[in-house]
């Protein structure tokens, strides 16, 4: 019997140090290419930061591309994984599958993964075992998107989406980077929706979104709306911002503001919204949200930003009967979800194209 | 017409810098004594620094009284408020009311709040404008409670409690302090019992608490038995504290576990919970109280020292359909259900009284 055969489907068998814990409070993972029963290895095309592991990074080396490249390549190869260890976040990345262990439960339906497949990995780079092959060489350090050789392995409790054939490969890599936000959002309209129902009131749940005109404040838009909400918020930090939301069409409303300045975002918001839905990732916006937030609502933090402490004391110190959700990356159906509402909305698949045209642009 | 006539209800008033954030997110405060209209000024008897606040500085200094005392002074100083910069938490305080300005809301039903009374702030002192004038004289460092002389602003909308006259000030003080826990505790098993009677199902909620000995823990299981919880586990640290937990008589189950090590804790629990309340001051808990949880469950921060994006990327990473809840320190009817709790459960009160005398022991 081969001592492989004891991995964990969370991946404890890839934890080097400290031992014991989750490969994602780990602070070094062991990314050796040889796949345990349960595991799948791919091979690495491309790595999404996530927005505010990227601009951490590109603050801290002040927007040089080189330097960010090197801050990069040493975490990738001191921690076997891109784990920032500033933002404790990381991204999430797309390749193609090398080879499916013979117990892994990826091989049975409903994803029936097979080598040669390109897919996604929808668990965190945080806890995704990595192996830079090419320096990232093709990468000029100057946006989120990476192009990258190596490899990564995948748990058997990882989750992973295959690539859909209709849309573009950075399309539906920034489609899935957020879709547990749209999937959440739409279930926390649902349970305003239900609560509603239950005290027979008519109103339909009003909904802000912080960074509505962003990836997955536009996806949350639209799921809201979906979802059955009535009046909805779409909150911007600037003119250009607004003019690309208002022409796509997601929310009734869309209002500039500061949403780090809590007075300014609420008087913006007006009439406080029974769900606010976080997706602006710069700190100190969880005041605000508390703020633009009536008594009995729901905020919900997809900022990696977030700060525990101050959406906690915050919400104490203002006196808001308000409930915060840490917005959990994971819900079911998420992908399908997400990738449904690019297919079907014009105004978010023209978000996301524009955005991811400039991203390009700026990289020339 | 004066210019103090502007003061707001939240604090922005007396916010130093930056200009236009929040009170619990400014560096600086101004603590003068003189009053606005609707604030009132308290004299200071104690503050209660908060458990993870009070571990930081007990262990960045050594377990060194009289530096811990130093630092404290520096923090209020600098600050105007006793705001812990590394773990971005606080605490509260009693003392005894000093003045009422004119339009305080305090003055109005139910609280009616006179000069001469002693209340306890349910407000942060992270938000709480604060002046020492003693040196901390009355001090030795090695205790969360701090005999403390010098004054404290409220302002309109900060929450604050009388004393009760039957209980002994620390008692009271302490049960204030974490009187968010059980609130919300009770709130959330009353939702996932009304879940599963939608369900039509008889199983009252399994809830697990994390820390269960302690103060906010021990406050949290009595809640939730009272709320209606079904199999109640208590998860503690060491066997002395399984013993004390035992003897109260607060859960069916007691059982040992490091909550830092993920595995283990999810073993000592075993089937997972509808609810896990994370009630342990220590950082890391995140994993574990996630693996503990049944999917469709929650999770309850109450810890500061919860980091948020470990929660977020490790509930992804375990592919976990969990809701994941920020203890909000602030549920309308809090501070008088956790007296309550206190009253009448002998169990809670016995683990209060003999953690407090220990404090005190140990401060000889």
């Amino acid at each position: 019997m081969n001592v492989r055969t004891a991995s964990s489907p969370i991946g404890l068998h890839r934890v080097v140090e400290p031992v014991g814990v989750l490969p994602q409070a780990a602070d070094r993972l062991d990314p050796s290419p040889e796949i345990w029963p349960d595991e799948v290895r791919v091979r690495v095309e491309r790595l999404n930061l996530d927005a505010a592991s990227y601009r951490q990074l590109a603050a801290a080396h002040g927007g040089d591309g080189p330097a960010v490249r090197r801050a990069v390549l040493e975490t990738v190869r001191r921690r076997g994984k891109m784990h920032n260890p500033v933002t404790g976040s990381g991204g999430m990345l797309v390749g193609v599958v090398d080879e499916v262990g013979p117990e892994s439960p990826h091989r049975l339906p409903p994803l029936r993964l097979r080598p040669g497949e390109r897919v996604a990995t929808l668990v965190s780079l945080t806890l995704t075992p990595l192996a830079i092959s090419d320096g990232l060489s093709g990468w000029d350090g100057l946006s989120e998107q990476v192009p990258a050789a190596g490899h990564a392995i995948l748990f058997g409790r990882s989750i992973v989406a295959r690539l859909p054939g209709d849309l573009q490969v950075p399309l539906a890599l920034a489609v899935l980077d957020v879709c547990g936000a749209p999937a959440l959002t739409a279930r926390v309209v649902g349970w305003h929706l239900a609560a509603g129902e239950l005290e027979r009131n008519d109103r339909a749940p009003a909904v802000a979104v912080l960074g509505g005109a962003g990836k997955s404040g536009s996806l949350s838009l639209a799921a809201a709306r979906e979802a059955g909400a009535g009046r909805l918020v779409g909150v911007v930090p600037n003119d250009a911002e607004a003019a690309a939301l208002r022409a796509a069409g997601l929310a009734e409303e869309v209002v500039v503001a500061d949403a780090r300045d809590p007075v300014g975002l609420a008087a913006a918001v007006g009439d406080p919204v029974d769900v606010t839905v976080v997706c602006v990732d710069v700190p100190g916006c969880e005041g605000g949200a508390i703020l633009a937030t009536r008594s009995g609502g729901t905020v919900v933090f997809f900022s990696m930003a977030t700060s525990f402490s101050a959406a906690a004391l915050g919400a104490e110190g203002l006196a808001a009967d308000v409930t915060m959700l840490v917005g959990n990356g994971y819900v079911p159906g998420h992908a399908e979800h997400a990738l449904r509402l690019v297919r079907e909305n014009a105004g978010v698949r023209g978000l996301f194209t524009s955005r991811l045209a400039s991203e390009q642009g700026s990289r020339s």
